[in-house]
């Protein structure tokens, strides 16, 4: 590993060996979870990576580059689950939607540190607001969903259907707060019991 | 209203003419939620009022002095509310976490801007870490109760305590993110679907 700076941007791709982007990326989005987005410098993100500060341009374009490749990488985990719910021709809207909460729980524990940062986004920058965007568009598709199975009948009927999304997947996401890779808890098991409280409820 | 600084600090207590200590506090709440505790500076603080940055620290003794008072509002509220449901002989134990569940919402939506800050709170000062400290000890009187309420047969068994406790709750804080003083649905309401859901299920 050379620490000669390069003028051209070849590498911006590949990142430098041992430092490959997914490294890169896994770093920034730490930092930014500890940090804030806001505060935190290309300059930490130099130290953090042992980088000189003028290095860390050779290997990141730009702060805002890392931020919305972490933000695509949860809202593409996330799309996809639901979009493949969505389209799941097989049984009713209430099993689609049970799906699409165990799906979400999956995809927030195996992705922790790129949802943690997509849902504290505060849209203060042109990326964080397209990423809010497609946050409101999954929203409304799961809100559907809510809907959906209320007409169908099996959901209760006596709870707007915008305030029960709000609440199921508010529970999904309150996820973030405490669940850890290395936990006490399996993924399997958080997602059976926030699917059993949401749809069967805590009353014995 | 003069601009003289005082080299007393009699105004603490009472904050100045049209700026009482309360008014003061709003605002530094508010500033705290929008750019973090971190983000916000006493020049930032004095801005907001439309103090010089000298005059601030005649009505205001420190940034911690408001965050701690902030939390305390927040604390007072949740272990007042936490205190009376526990202590509360009538009923069984799922009665009292059915309360706590419902005093819970009422406190976060009556005490909003204060609890949005505790539950942000990441432990990097001394008032920051006994708010953490003490909201341990709130999340564990609500776990017992949860235990004590699966110990009565009322709750279901097949999942960990505090897991379920972890989800209940984190239901109700997942508020926080939405929940506006002039929004669509009342406390009432909010609190009513909340614990429809947990405790009875949202399937038919």
């Amino acid at each position: 590993m050379t620490n000669q700076p390069s003028t051209q941007f070849a590498n911006r791709g590949r990142g430098r060996p041992g430092y490959d982007q997914a490294t890169v990326l896994r770093h920034a989005i730490d930092l930014f979870n500890r940090q804030g987005y806001e505060g935190t410098s290309m300059g930490d993100l130099a130290k953090e990576l042992g980088f000189t500060k003028s290095a860390i341009y050779h290997h990141v374009p730009s702060k805002e580059h890392l931020l919305e490749q972490a933000l695509n990488e949860a809202l593409h985990g996330l799309t996809d689950m639901i979009e493949a719910t969505r389209t799941n021709a097989e049984g009713t809207a209430h099993d689609r939607l049970r799906l699409a909460v165990r799906g979400s729980v999956e995809i927030l524990v195996a992705h922790l540190p790129a949802v943690t940062l997509l849902l504290r986004v505060r849209g203060n920058t042109a990326v964080e607001l397209e990423a809010l965007r497609r946050r409101r568009e999954l929203d409304d598709k799961l809100a559907e969903l809510v809907t959906a199975a209320v007409g169908e009948g099996g959901l209760r009927d006596d709870i707007p259907a915008d305030l029960t999304s709000k609440l199921l997947f508010g529970m999904v996401n309150s996820l973030i707060e405490w669940v850890r890779p290395d936990g006490r808890y399996e993924p399997g098991v958080i997602a059976d019991a926030v699917t059993a409280i949401a749809f069967d409820g805590l009353s014995r």
